[in-house]
């Protein structure tokens, strides 16, 4: 993630996979430091492009991480730190989630600079 | 958008637009109305299926709308309304955005209930 916020990505086709979910609340201890973990364990992951987060004060959150291809988010979801954590959201930190696996075909952005 | 954040999705395939906005914060007048409004007349578009949205405290935000085809993103992107309401802003509110366009291949959830 740089440091506005947006992806520095190629040009499509790539991968994304949109996370949306919603926190409870009640746990905040390790939240922050396993996102920022399983951040860094991403990058090192090979076929992976870039990531951005939002989340808003209720609890409500998407991130988008991005993928060269199927096979890295594959490889990604049998990632054995990446699998504790994810055990770990459901238990301690998340009361619903979705993820949508997406081909991105086109993209486009403007700037005011 | 659910009043819990999450869109009611069909199974896939379909597609979501992605768009990752950083607002600048300086005009917040008729902002929020935009927004309103540009959902209320995103949900009388054929084809739209859904939307989910999140922006942090320092203004970088995440919405995805998700649309059953191709087509429908299309007929959206030339709506008259929509196009006025893109043009404000970029004018008043947007310092940078990114529009990614994808195709939804799988999709799965976890809820705590």
């Amino acid at each position: 993630m740089a440091g506005d916020g947006f992806a520095s990505l190629p040009k499509p086709p790539y991968y994304a996979v949109i996370f949306a979910s919603r926190r409870h609340g009640d746990d905040d201890s390790g939240y922050a430091e396993a996102a920022a973990e399983m951040t860094a364990l991403a990058q090192r992951q090979p076929g992976f492009l870039g990531m951005e987060s939002a989340r808003d004060a209720a609890g409500f959150g998407i991130t988008v991480s991005y993928w060269a291809c199927e096979q890295a988010i594959l490889d990604w979801r049998q990632h054995a730190e990446h699998r504790l954590i994810r055990e770990r959201g459901r238990q301690d930190w998340y009361d619903h989630y979705e993820l949508r696996v997406a081909k991105v075909e086109r993209a486009y952005g403007w700037n005011r600079e």
